[in-house]
Formats: C-alpha cells, structure tokens, sequence
C-alpha cells in the first residue's frame, strides 16, 4: 500500500490529479506573535520586526517574512491534499511570487490547481504532477501568494506492497 | 541614508553586486529539536517526524522539511548579506530545487553568487539583482539546496535622505 504524509493508507493518488482539478485549501488566520517570532528566528529584519521604522515605511506596518507565508501555505497543502495522498518527495519549485505583503491578523485562503501531469520515466508506479498554489488575503482581497511547483506521486495502478 | 535590512545605516548597495562576485554565507549546524518542531508546526508528515517509519524509507532517518532548509538559508542570507546592504523587498524566486535530504546534525554552509543585474525602469535609484544561493551539508560533501532569486537594492549612487 502507500503511505499519505501523515501515514495512512492514501486515499488520493497520481490519477486524481487530473488537469485542471483544483483544491480547496482552506483558511489560516495570521498570528502576530507566531508570525514574529519566525522572523526573529529566520528573517530578523525591520520590515517584519521594528513596528516604529516599519510604520514608516512603505507596507506601514511589519510584515510576514514571506518565508512564514510559504510554510502557512505548506501546511495548508499538507493538511487538505498531502495528509490522504501517495506523496513521494518534491524536487523543488518553478517559481514562487510574494506578490503583496502579508500583516498580522490577515485571513489566508489557499487554493491548488493541477497545471499537468506525466509518468515518470525513471521511476516505475510514480508520476509527476505539476502544480500551482496560490494564497488570498481574503480579508483584503488580494491574492498574496502564488508558486509552481512539482511533486512525484504514487499511482494506483501497479498495486504496491 | 538607506537603512539595512537590520535598520543600520547600509554599507552594501546595488554597485557592490558585480557579476560574478560571491559572498560566503557561513555556516550553521541542523538542530535536531528545531527541525521536528518546525515539520511538526509546517509540514507534518511522516518523512520529517516518524523516526520508524522514515528508517525504513528511502532516506534512512527523519529529513528536513524543505522549508526548514530555506528559512536556514533566508537566517544566513541575512545575517551575511541583509544586515549589512541597503535592501527593499524580494519580488520572488525564479527556482529553488531541494538537491539532497538534510538531516539533524547536518552542518550547513552557505554561499550567494551574483548572476546579472540591471537599474530598475519604474523606481530611480534602485536596481535589480539575479542571484544564486547554494546550501551545501559540508559533513557530507553533497549540495542540499539551490535557488535563484531576485532583489532590489538601493543604489549608493544619487544620495538619499
């Protein structure tokens, strides 16, 4: 059988991920003390720290590292496609895209489409599925987010033991 | 004055990024605690959080979420580069592949590398620069991470106040 990201039996395989499916992410609510606690540790810049500089300058208030952003996105993925599907490993991005900043208390919607797909040669009973994710800022109603990006799924075919 | 990215008085502009010069990044060993913590917060799924489970997969032990990995990159961009260098936002990556699994215990090192830039058409003063970042787990000799990125760096050029 394969193994879901959590561990469990999948219930979501490389046949699923039909051209032009896409999935509901669901929603995240940014937390202001999470959001700068990840900058002090992994982005200790002004924009996302000093609320009097950053006040001054031109977002008017700190801002998600964008790193924090893709991570909220990444467990939004897991929680809604990755905990049920025949994930292998992900080889990397295509492109990613901060395209507006992200502030505290903001309501994040995530949404997955499938961009194409294909067997994979060199790996029998995998394929690879191109996807693109995107983030809303529901409560301003701009998109946040966007990247494409691979990743190797399991197919149902072949059974596997 | 531009500002660094730590609210300093900047040191390093957009004509300090000549094509081709690199800048070491330093080093930074995976910390064993972190790594799960954040999978467990971001990307809980069995690669990075089952120690069972992952010692009978393809990767032996429990890896690092790809997130994890980039935001060590991001801490030691900024500590090498961003503390130091008059830097506005980053508009986005052009790539990032995760080459190799990281695993606790993994000391990291870090290198950034200038591919081409360009003066900015819609913001006077400012300039766009293409880099390449590399991860590298030193202990064993193998590339982790690799992406390429854009930045937007003031220029030292017309003053500004």
């Amino acid at each position: 059988m394969w193994r879901s990201g959590t561990g469990e039996t999948a219930t979501i395989f490389y046949e699923d991920f039909t051209i032009g499916r896409e999935f509901d992410l669901g929603s995240t609510t940014v937390d202001d003390t999470e959001m700068r606690g990840f900058a002090g540790r992994f982005d200790p810049q002004w924009y996302h720290l000093d609320d009097e500089l950053a006040a001054a300058g031109s977002f008017g208030a700190v801002t998600a590292s964008g790193w924090f952003t893709a991570s909220l996105f990444m467990r939004m993925y897991t929680d809604a496609v990755l905990s049920r599907a025949a994930a292998d490993a992900s080889p990397g991005l295509e492109e990613l895209r901060w395209l507006a900043p992200v502030y505290a208390g903001d309501e994040l919607t995530g949404r997955l489409t499938v961009l194409d797909r294909s067997p994979s040669q060199s790996r029998p009973g995998l394929g690879t599925v191109k996807l693109s994710g995107v983030l809303a800022a529901a409560n301003r109603e701009t998109a946040v987010l966007s990247m494409r990006f691979r990743g190797w799924f399991g197919m149902r075919g072949p059974q596997r033991t």
